[in-house]
């Protein structure tokens, strides 16, 4: 059987149709002879695909990688088998999509709400930041960074490393918080996590490139990792903000204590997990543990959807994970 | 001044009123002259006092010790002043409260909302579990434990540890989980979750004396751990249920994953916090990190009631730990 | 030369005879063509072979799977070679065994003294439990389920990962226990020892599946670990003794006891091994540290059998291990 | 004998002289006396005293707190004992010192070299710095800072806890650094380096209060770390640059370096000692072995001083140190 | 009532009777009244007591310290009360034991077997030591130091720290090795693990002071640790034999794979624990497994003999302890 | 275009000219058919070839395998290309260099600094000793083994593993400690230090074989430890000294406490690196920081050296490290 949607391949099909090139390797076999190695893809469906010598159409290596390059939107077709459990792709043909004859957005994967709905939500959380510098300083970097920030991956690999997966990730987090706000009351001060929520991965747009495919860390991303671009950020703002208006020694205190919120909310330092100062407040302890159950979500439902009812498998990062069976 | 409740004592006052006592120890000065050190209350209001020999009454230590002892409502007069920054008080006179004279629930520390209402709520929880098995045995040992479990300390110390605690706690949980799973959808299993949170530290009521004034471990609760005793119960259930009638292999499946929800819900085992197996699907991770949050949020809480606006302090398992101002 | 036995094999020997399959992989090569990874086994002898698509004698993939599969006695022609230090052999033939022409028990590893001599063994140290309510839940258990554990295997890989090995592993333990017991008198007791220790790993018969050619983890295994399996069998026991006796409160205790001996054999929760509760008596301390020297003493013995001697090797779980040079 | 120099004090001794107060507790004895619980220092030598309350001649608690304060510099007479192996001093007589009597600079430690001294040295590493942009962002920082930090602590205790010991701490590692420098050639970036030590610890001038006698974190010091304080000098720096010329993608680019170096000093994240963010570069690593070198060097010769040769003493966060005979 | 043998003391008792000074401390009353704490001993049973200034007879704390000395056997009159749940002792006579009056061997803690049996049944074990040279190498180090060794403790607290508790200890591993052996057969080689066991901790007669009273650890102690001074001791046979004979590289090897059990039987290097090399023969792991389980035993028991049964009691080094019932 | 130096090749490029052999194996296709994986060197640089069966010019692999060995210098032919971002090439011709044809010393790896001048700077060190003794053992140990000494690797991997590596660190470790000494004057004793780092690391003339190719754990090294075998050396001339004069009790001190310096060069011994006692001095401490000093700097330039400017890259031991661009 033919199909013509790379969702829908399986080992035994052929197929006929487009996909997004996400990865090139060059190797030779023992023989010495050049084939390629290439993932595709269309959304989450990630296929290997394997080019061999005798499907170069008597091109050399250097012209066949003018066709075959991350990023580009081709036209594919093959014979899918099996191999180690995944599904591998022989290609039997291929040439390069037409400007025009697909949409670039059908094949990258992408949050699943829209920009829109999704910056609008972020921004009623804004909003409700009671404290106005608080609120000055979260509504000028989400306004300055924001076009940025809607669509920028939130990780490399891991968790919502996909288009439009940090405000998602930021989405979700503001969601849970609410409800504790509203469940614990006066306990819990809404203003500091519906601020820190929203900033507390803004760094990310700098640490990371914007690159839906493939993203990688940037040098500065390396130097100074994501919560300390953030709290640059921030400090930034204050600082520009002092040249506006006097700002009293409390509002002082309360932009430290956001900035010790975003510090810690990795977890305490004894964990090595990259916070750069330990969590003095309710509030950062709580940001850390919320940013957590979002994240485990997320790495466990990615899982689940390679897996079978009833398996186990393990799982980087997470150990052993069972899927249940529906009941 | 002299106040007449325990509640507003402060260093230089005296006091003249009735408390719980809530700890006792004869102890002898360095010249081999008996006193006592007591604890008394009134709710989470605590006081070391000291009654010194000249305040026996001419009474022997034995005499001494069958008016203070761990339980007794007594009135007392005392002087209060500071040492090491926290309250303590001289006692000058005592007596036993008589009967009926005040009432024992306006002196123990209770859960902020009435049991009736926390039970009902658990309950209609309880209901919303739609894999029928999981409710039977949730609904089953909740019934069997109610009277014990509603009124029951959630920890010899730490969080949580008054009357109605273990419910608290426990109905906290199942409102962050409603939350979470109304958030996530259908990634999250309501029923499951519901369940496995009911039950997680149903085992306490055997593992911790029923003791609102001091709660101790029994032998059994250091033999097994909470964890083990409440997978007894559901096994002991599940048991009786197959001499019933015939329980599928799905069921039985479903009822052993709750089990390693439940074995698992301290976290994975390399924590060294007392799991009893890893945790292995969605919920049993969720599970643990719902019930961090409040344990963590309540430990703060009740660090910053003994806290000033602005102080930073050591606080057992949280390290430094600050209470901002109020804005 | 041409071998006929499998233990006798050597790189630059041909071989020809019996042997048991024990894991099948058809994979392809580069230039897709299929062959198969096979591991054949006499005992604990485990031999990697390879069987090229011309050697398939113009089967099919589908067809050629038909024969080699795990568990199969087969008649195999072949010449062995050495790839990165291990004998490879290239089978050239192949037919399936014929019903009685070998027999099957020559093949498998088993324990290296007789089922029935070994359940005679552990019956008298059972003999030995003076405590009754100890005796009568060890015994009863044991002859529950004695058919399955005598020929269970006690691991997935490690150590005793053969037929009778969970018997053998037993066993062993009591035999070590005995004579503590006999040495140190009354600061063991014997009848918690015995007791422990013939159930320690009664629940890997429900952990792990019974094959002896490559037994896994059951679901349940996963769900709850052995530990808890057999705390359940125990518990289910005085439920049921209960039943027909009266069982005072001394009695009760002493089987909480037992279970915490049962539970903390992993040793203290700290090094994650899985424990379920700390060891709190010298017996829970005592039957963890057996238990480690008869692993360690069983894979070190197992690493030697593959080694020269002189010869320093990485094992896992061990470090680097000498094997000695015979005086 | 009687003394008149705090410095030659020992158990047997009277004293009669000036000394600074260091620390102030009004106690209880148990039989309700009230006494003072004094720390009284010259230079490094700390001797603990008790005031009776038959020595407070007549006063109240409030008056004689007016004389004993944290700071006083105070004339005493007392007798010297031993307790616990410590001297202790009983006084007998006191009061305050007149103005201009004795120099409250005797009083206190200090580093052992002179201010401008140091800060000569200090100012001539900086010229060194090749690198313009490192140059100028050093430089300027020193000068803005310089008053503060000459006379700063470098720790609330361990080790350098005195006037200038923060200067004195990173002059150390400059010295340390240069003849590395000169030994390594061009493998160790020598204007790196010096940028990278004098700035790293400028954020404590923030982070802990600029009190010799007993400094405090301050909570803008608990909210960011003196790491994160620096780094918010640097990029304050760097954001005025830009205002006055344009700065190329290199000169950024060694910038965001030297916070990576000074974000890391404390070693790799895993410790758990405090890093921002791990190191990458040679730099960051010798950074961060420097100042353990003077660290160790100084808590080891600071617990000596307080040792007989040839004693063994456990000191904190060092394990067991032992002091060498003159030889 | 009045009892004579401090074994015999409760509170309530008077004392008259004779016993050992273990630790003298002279103290001094807020008042500013010198006082003595008192430790004596009767075999393992320690007693704290006080001698109160008004016991003193008029004599100066010089000359009371002449009288209470460690070491010293003394006559002492006093009556026991309880302070923290311990037996306490208030002096109120005393007078130094005549010579000869009572045999100072009835008051030390030793061994439960007789020197000379331990002494024959160590050189028996040596004596089936079959590789000659460990035989020779055993057998001279054991009869060099065995007039001390035989004497020594084996700990300066935790277990075996008694007059011939290093004897015993070693004694204790040998005996459950010996079945060890046996049970395993050849795959345990007996030669080593005598020769191993009887020198793995002789180091400890340099280690440590040979006072049974207050051991406590050398200089020499505290720079090699008891493994490197063993291993000192058996280079210097194995150079002295060399000076003889001449030594084949077998036997060298030999030599050597002992140093190598000493070296790490305190477990692998990763532990902390002490062991100068990791342990690569089974030998080696075995040594450490057989040291801990005599460690553990005693540790245990020594806590039982100061519990009540049905205690539960928290012990250092080990966690909560429970001591069962009698049954 | 063709070089003749193996320095100077690239992927594209032909070679023709001399090398040594470092390592050589015999593979298989998966066809079946002989071919070689050999790396060849020249200094530093290493670089893997294939000769596949048609350039093994009718040979059989036996006899190929007398040509290609390990430590052979021969004369290669072949073609360069790219494989996984490393060189790699095919080899077409071959044959042994001819005696004399080429220096055996241009092609192994060497410290950068003469022999002769590293053994003279070395002996200065060790005249600066002061301490008769530690001289006289220091100087006894050099002179006997300063051969072997001054060409040895330094280690088997990682930094130093050249021909004369150790001598190199060795020198490089004085280098350090000599500035460090005159910075911080009496404070460190020069004589230990010099004494310690002199003989810090000479037990690897016995731990590791003399093997500039390819360097191999001995079994006394893996029976004992480098530091194991130094202390053995110190010891061996302790006595010998004794045989001919007598040794104070100080100067016995003074010998021990050198073994403890070495002893602990690791660290402590919680980090599980190897040290075989804790660091008790303030040389020890020393010496262990130097140490890691030159080890991490000489690991970082290594990895620096193939790596490209502006480059990150994960280093095993250290993490992700930065290569700077030149400014």
């Amino acid at each position: 059987m033919t199909v013509t949607c790379l969702l829908d391949i399986t080992p035994g099909n052929s197929f006929e149709g487009f996909c997004l090139v996400k990865e090139v390797k060059l190797e030779k076999t023992k023989k010495g002879d050049p084939y390629l190695n290439v993932t595709v893809a269309k959304k989450h469906k990630m296929v290997a695909c394997k080019l061999w010598n005798n499907g170069f159409r008597g091109m050399s290596s250097e012209e066949i990688l003018t066709f075959f390059s991350a990023g580009a939107l081709m036209h594919i077709t093959g014979d899918a088998s099996e191999y180690n459990g995944q599904v591998q792709m022989t290609i039997t043909n291929f040439r390069l999509a037409e400007n025009g004859e697909v949409d670039f957005s059908e094949f990258i994967e992408t949050a699943p709400e829209s920009v829109d709905s999704m910056e609008a939500e972020i921004r009623s959380y804004i909003d409700e930041i009671k404290i106005p510098i608080l609120h000055q300083i979260t509504f000028e970097i989400f306004e300055d960074n924001k076009k940025l920030f809607m669509n920028h991956v939130a990780a490399v690999k891991m968790h919502h490393n996909f288009k439009g997966g940090l405000a998602y990730h930021t989405l979700s987090l503001l969601r849970i918080a609410k409800n504790i706000c509203d469940q614990y009351g006066e306990v819990v001060n809404r203003s500091k996590m519906y601020a820190a929520l929203t900033l507390h991965d803004m760094g990310k747009i700098v640490e990371m490139t914007r690159d839906y495919t493939a993203p990688e860390y940037t040098l500065i991303g390396q130097f100074l990792g994501h919560i300390q671009i953030v709290n640059q950020m921030i400090d930034r703002k204050l600082v520009a903000i002092r040249t506006e208006r006097s700002v009293s020694a409390e509002e002082t205190t309360v932009v430290y204590e956001l900035m010790n919120i975003i510090s810690s909310h990795h977890g305490p330092l004894s964990n090595g997990w990259g916070s750069t100062q330990e969590p003095i407040t309710l509030e950062a302890h709580l940001c850390h543990m919320i940013d957590n159950i979002d994240a485990k979500i997320n790495m466990i439902s990615k899982a689940h959807s390679d897996m079978q009812e009833g398996e186990v498998q393990k799982i980087w990062g997470l150990g052993k994970i069972y899927k249940p069976n529906s009941l």
